[in-house]
């Protein structure tokens, strides 16, 4: 049910009824690798380019989720996907192999939740039951694309997040699981004004702490009903900002806070500020947080995931950077 | 109400209730030209750079629907929109000048109608009213991005489709008019093994003719149900290619399809086989083919958008080109 200006209440009980993720090395080998299902242990993932890796990513978490859940593709009624390569190329080279509806989902780092967000929305209405929603992302096939090679060894500033390379899929049904989609917010675009595509956590804070706003008051809540709010990726430069601006307007997140692209890496990883990419908010929330559900170590949590909507070329016309956030609340039905 | 394998039909009446389409030069000089709100008569739109033309065609064909339709941001659940370009960026600069909830779409050129697919099955199940939903394109965006900028005057084989100036928006919503929309079919991605980017008419089309055959199907009609049925854009070269497979089939549509592509420009204007670009659909939808169902000139229209699923960086890596085809029905109610 629509709520407010910007939300959704599912009143039909929504569930995330299986999970399956997939990363790459550098991910394997941080504080969250265990909760991975599969991790390779070389970038190129046994293909011949990073693009034909990233499908694989994708191709191999697919197929997970279908083992995991029992399904098969004529049990699934639509997916909703995405990633950051132009033309969502890997999605799409990804889901040609297999007998399902899709639909292309875009919204940068914020792809995994706008996918997440629309599938239970569609669930919750019976307009559809078994929807796969995610995203993915590979550091190789984002850093060429919007930056330059790896391969040529340029520096970046310490305000810069390292694309992570990771899938994550959620199938999203109405068969009762330990882990209920509640309610989600979807952003309207906010742009303060930055201009470094180096400094995105800082650029998207404001569209986090509006959409954050906004949600609690559609749905009448407090910050504090929420055991962990979960931000897809300020890391460590756009963290500060987000947890300021919402001091100034009394909300108090620092005690109950945590994001995406700080949880994935240890502090010895080299990854500049943090992760990001559109693969890391899916990978976190569908890998660590709904394991923190399914075992009643958190009992509500809000995944705000946010995205920075530009490309290369509006950069160089000197643009600023419009960003977008989207919400989800999890909630354990753990017994 | 989901119905069959891809497919919805639309019980809760939903209706087009306003629309508004911007073009280029060329395209107000074609044979709908009087069917466009907006007729632009220079390509730069009073902008400085291709990529500021074309999100002035979006954001003015955004304050034409407001205009027209007397409704204002704060009326508006949500848009749902894309375009050719990189990360979406002039769709995601033109709407964040409005106060809206927003989710990016890409299905090349289909976006315009999985955008329209998808607004559909949120009004028909109350989980929104009045839902944007359109798409953009413009040719020197597109033409620098995939191919070559225009400048450089390279040749193009007569295959080639001219991607379209033009961006189309409609608002969806319970309120009659006489346009409403009866259902709606969403493609699976079919790759037919097709190499050639300069022929993606041929490409396409075993993706339309697939969800054609699938549309029919989950809804249990044959193809006269239809007075037309228009695909966009397969063009001149692919056009041929989707009446045989269909024909193959024991399916007849020849006496009743049109193409978008071919439908927005005259055969002396040198535009190689016809229209394409994700704003062609869009246009000649909102404004040829919704004109036709309000004067009652025909009464029941079948939109076949397809999209090429490519990008020049998997082109280059000798890839064939996944494609897709969404479709909506639309039928007159004018009295």
């Amino acid at each position: 049910m629509k709520i407010g200006k910007q939300s959704w209440r599912f009143e039909n009980k929504v569930y995330i009824q299986e999970t399956a993720t997939s990363v790459g090395p550098l991910e394997a080998k941080g504080p969250l690798g265990k909760f991975f299902d599969v991790r390779y242990d070389e970038p190129y993932m046994g293909q011949k380019t990073w693009e034909q890796a990233e499908i694989q990513l994708i191709r191999g978490t697919l197929q997970t989720l279908f083992n995991k859940s029992g399904l098969h593709e004529k049990d699934i009624c639509l997916a909703l996907c995405g990633d950051l390569v132009n033309q969502l190329v890997p999605s799409h080279y990804a889901f040609r192999e297999f007998n399902l509806p899709f639909l292309g989902m875009y919204g940068a780092c914020a792809t995994g939740i706008q996918s997440l967000l629309l599938s239970a929305v569609l669930v919750d209405s019976f307009q559809a039951n078994h929807v796969i929603a995610g995203a993915s992302s590979h550091t190789m096939t984002v850093e060429r694309q919007f930056r330059n090679p790896v391969e040529y060894g340029g520096p970046k500033p310490e305000t810069a997040q390292n694309t992570i390379m990771g899938a994550g899929l959620a199938l999203v049904s109405r068969k009762p699981s330990p882990v209920r989609i509640e309610s989600a917010t979807a952003g309207i675009i906010v742009d303060a004004g930055q201009k470094n595509p180096n400094d995105m956590g800082s650029a998207m804070a404001p569209a986090a702490a509006q959409s954050l706003m906004q949600h609690l008051d559609d749905l009448g809540l407090n910050e504090d009903y929420y055991d962990m709010i979960v931000t897809g990726d300020l890391a460590k430069c756009g963290t500060p900002v987000f947890i300021n601006i919402l001091k100034q307007k009394g909300i108090e997140v620092e005690d109950i806070h945590s994001d995406c692209g700080n949880l994935i890496y240890s502090d010895k990883q080299k990854v500049f500020s943090g992760g990001s990419g559109a693969g890391c908010c899916p990978v976190v929330t569908f890998g660590y947080l709904c394991d923190l559900l399914k075992h009643q170590k958190v009992k509500r949590v809000l995944v705000l995931a946010t995205g920075a909507l530009l490309n290369p070329l509006i950069m160089q016309q000197k643009e600023s950077i419009p960003c977008i956030a989207h919400a989800v609340a999890l909630v354990s039905e753990a017994e």
